[in-house]
């Protein structure tokens, strides 16, 4: 398998096997119903009126209804058996038979009931949740925090395999093959270093943002500087949009449809441009796949950790970046009349402030990482019937006390502020901080193979060794092709040090980046 | 039935049995299904990337399997003869039998090969269309449309019910009960005094729109025009939007949601006004049915000619009539430069030309029911095989020089202009004159019964007479029902007459509309 593979759109990768094809089929057929649900859920998120949201509910309810049926038939059934038979099975057939297995005892285990009342119960929890936000009021909605953690629990149990926790089962549902035991282990490495970093830094970095917040940025220029720079990045816009929601995501329908959106503030040029950059960051990755997979349910990406590292890196290792704003501060410095008496040494640095904060959406790099590890120790706690519902405020807040050095004044900027739990997503969470430290992993060894500051070709080393390969192979079995090695969050720690040192102290760093830099 | 009927959205009007409840359910998830697939249409139409396409296709191909399937599946016809045998059904109930009996039928009596090769042979006849269009040359689409002649003769002989022309069964497709012979009878009364006033009123009315022609609109202020007078009329914005696409159209996904489009011009006001206008007559009736008949296949509008006499009533009767420009001219003037040295009285007149010309869609009122007439007389013949393919263009050409007096040059402008053969929609076109005969009558007995020139009040009494019902009614049933008489295209000539004699020679009809306008 080589750069080559998504070559030949036309021909199959897939077993000549007639199981093995009408295997392929039914899955094409799935895709187009996931497909079709997933456009439903673009334009309730962009362009939906209102009073459409009662009927839409409804389309999307019987398209999850019909997926189940197909999906649960005896056919599907039976194709498996027969398949599992099959000797020699070529990577992608065996991709396809793991996948559809995968997805056929997630959907055969649970019950119709539980997941109708799963349905019912966050659909009402996160109307509550947004209620209880808003009036920053954690008691409002522990009753239905309670349901949620109840259903989420009975569920992972009739999911998980043998050896799984119950927590391992939620986690394996967002990334195939992640334990507890495993994020424990970089957890607990990155977590005492991070902490030290972050209390260094904000001391350096204090005020150093204070020359571009609170300025006005024309939403018209904030846009054309966003689309400039995910057209260098290789984003293919005759496969792909961008609009406005009110947060972002990305979401593809096929590798020749994958859209993103971003969010509008014009007092502020970085919320936009970095979810932006980000966002493109996951669209690469599923423009990238090789069409050949999409139909094989092999498309969209494996595990939620490997495609974060995707945005993130895009996000953070390039789009604040020192030597990425060579060539676009020009550009925004034009744009912008806030930024005419800024530097581009002050605008790098204004874009990389470490400041432990108590909202995680809008944490720095460093900070980032410690507002998961509290999500994650909460989850599991919870998951464990350790923690009381009503005393998670409290928990919450000794963590950020304990972690960060900072307290919430409140329920909505504690406990409260984001909308995961009501949703259901228990275990989730992690693969955020999974995905960083892929990033930084991955984006070493691109350094060493090619010159990522050439943005179309960073984008093609993606392509060749990550993106094209779909869910064919795990994010841990990617990752050390990609690698030679296993998750080693010392990659995180090093780009870090290295970055902040470099961006703070240049006169030091500067003749160890050179080096670096030329050992290519 | 009044205008209460859609007072309650949450309880049923269908019959409480069973099976009449289960048809409802299996109506609705038809009904889900058909939406899901309307917004992929609309996408595809406004927002998606063009690499999209491929995908596109396939995941309407899939809805439209799962639709078919479960439309013909063995349960639908076993409830179907369990609800026959019922007695005493309410309307609704007896509506949705005949409905779902309806589509039922022609799912069934279609072969699956049949249906596939007309999807093959209209997508490669839709592009060789473009194709010979664009290069002017119908020699170029023959042998296609001649395929796409020949099987939907095939297709129309399968579905025709007893006393059924072969042309009737086309026409019942887009017009439920529609003959021939009906369409014989009302395009004969009115051809030749379409022509004669044709005649009278091209001389007329010659250059007056000289002055508006060819000038510089500003897109921005069109649109913000355009949603202004939509707004007035009662559009519901939270049930709806409106987009740009190639050419304009209405599609719903409920009454909740009903979008429409138009397309930009700027160097003509009259394009994106009178589509808006148009489009927004179509959507008024979609979001006025009852909510209730939504899920029951019963929403969506009774057939295509009362459709159509929505939007052109609001198009021209209102749109385009004296009294509607005295609110908004000032408007307009004050928007765009243009307009500045032309009186209100000048800007009617121009939007009233009557100029016989060779393309449908650029037809003033009078005209265009003669371009449906050359439409309506040369499908028949063609079904009937009374004419070849290959003398079609010479055939038009006769045509036009007789009914309209022009010849087209090429067959760009004349055999090629439209869309709708490459499609196999045979039968459509004479739902346009249908509809803009029934919009004369309609609005008749409106300006009898209310002030047409409130348009809230107008919409209402289209909500309350027309719109609520659905597809309950049949266009014929729901037209006499309003009208109390049938089918009268005399209404049609009466309104042309009155409204361009009052406009070219208002002194002498003053008098006379007054009298009328006064006597409601």
């Amino acid at each position: 398998m080589n750069g080559q593979m998504s070559g030949n759109k036309k021909s199959s990768v897939f077993s000549k096997n007639e199981h093995v094809q009408e295997l392929v089929r039914i899955s094409g057929e799935l895709a187009d119903i996931g497909n079709a649900a997933g456009l439903l859920s673009w334009d309730q998120e962009t362009y939906m009126p209102v009073k459409g949201a009662e009927a839409r509910a409804k389309q999307l309810a019987t398209l999850a209804g019909i997926y189940h049926e197909k999906l649960t038939s005896l056919t599907v059934k039976q194709l498996i058996n027969q398949v599992k038979k099959l000797k020699k099975l070529n990577i992608y057939s065996a991709a396809l038979l793991r996948e559809i297995g995968r997805v056929y005892r997630k959907e055969n285990r649970l019950p119709k009931k539980l997941v109708e009342e799963l349905s019912e119960v966050t659909s009402r929890a996160f109307d509550v949740w947004q209620k209880a936000k808003k009036e920053s009021n954690f008691a409002l909605f522990e009753k239905d925090l309670a349901r949620v953690v109840r259903l989420n629990i009975t569920a992972a149990k009739l999911l998980r395999e043998k050896g799984q926790t119950v927590y391992d089962a939620m986690l394996d549902d967002y990334e195939h093959g992640l334990t507890e035991k495993e994020a424990e282990r970089v957890f607990r490495e990155v977590q005492p270093k991070l902490t030290a970093l972050a209390k260094k830094l904000s001391k350096i970095t204090a005020g150093a943002d204070s020359k571009i917040a609170n300025k006005g940025y024309k939403w018209e220029k904030q846009w054309g500087l966003g689309m400039r720079i995910i057209k260098d990045m290789g984003y293919d816009l005759e496969a792909g949009r961008q609009d406005t929601s009110a947060h972002p995501f990305t979401t593809g329908f096929g590798t020749g449809d994958v859209r993103i959106t971003t969010w509008k503030n014009e007092s502020d040029l970085r919320p936009a441009l970095f979810a932006t950059i980000h966002e493109t960051g996951h669209a690469l990755y599923e423009q990238g796949i090789d069409p050949r997979l999409e139909r094989a349910i092999l498309g969209g990406g494996t595990g939620l950790a490997m495609h974060e590292s995707q945005s993130r890196m895009w996000e953070n290792m390039v789009g604040r970046s020192e030597w990425f704003w060579k060539k676009y501060y020009p550009q925004a410095q034009q744009a912008f009349q806030a930024l005419q008496a800024v530097s581009r040494q002050e605008f790098v640095k204004a874009i990389n402030v470490v400041r432990p904060s108590l909202i995680r959406v809008e944490a720095d790099e460093v900070t980032y990482g410690l507002h998961i590890i509290i999500r994650f120790e909460i989850e599991k706690d919870l998951v464990r019937g350790k923690i009381k519902i009503k005393d998670l405020p409290k928990i919450w807040n000794q963590k950020y006390k304990e972690l960060l050095g900072v307290t919430p004044k409140n329920d909505r900027e504690g406990v409260l502020q984001d909308v995961h739990w009501s949703h259901g997503l228990f275990g989730y969470f992690p693969t955020y901080l999974l995905g960083t430290m892929m990033a930084a992993q991955i984006f070493a060894t691109a350094q060493k193979q090619i010159d990522v500051t050439n943005l179309k070709a960073l984008r093609e080393w993606l392509r060749v060794n990550i993106h094209q390969y779909g869910k064919v192979y795990s994010s841990s079995e990617l990752l050390k092709r990609v690698t030679g090695e296993r998750l080693n969050p010392q990659h995180y720690i090093d780009y870090l040090e290295e970055k902040f040192a470099k961006l703070y102290n240049p006169q030091v760093m500067n003749s160890k980046v050179t080096m670096m830099m030329t050992s290519v």
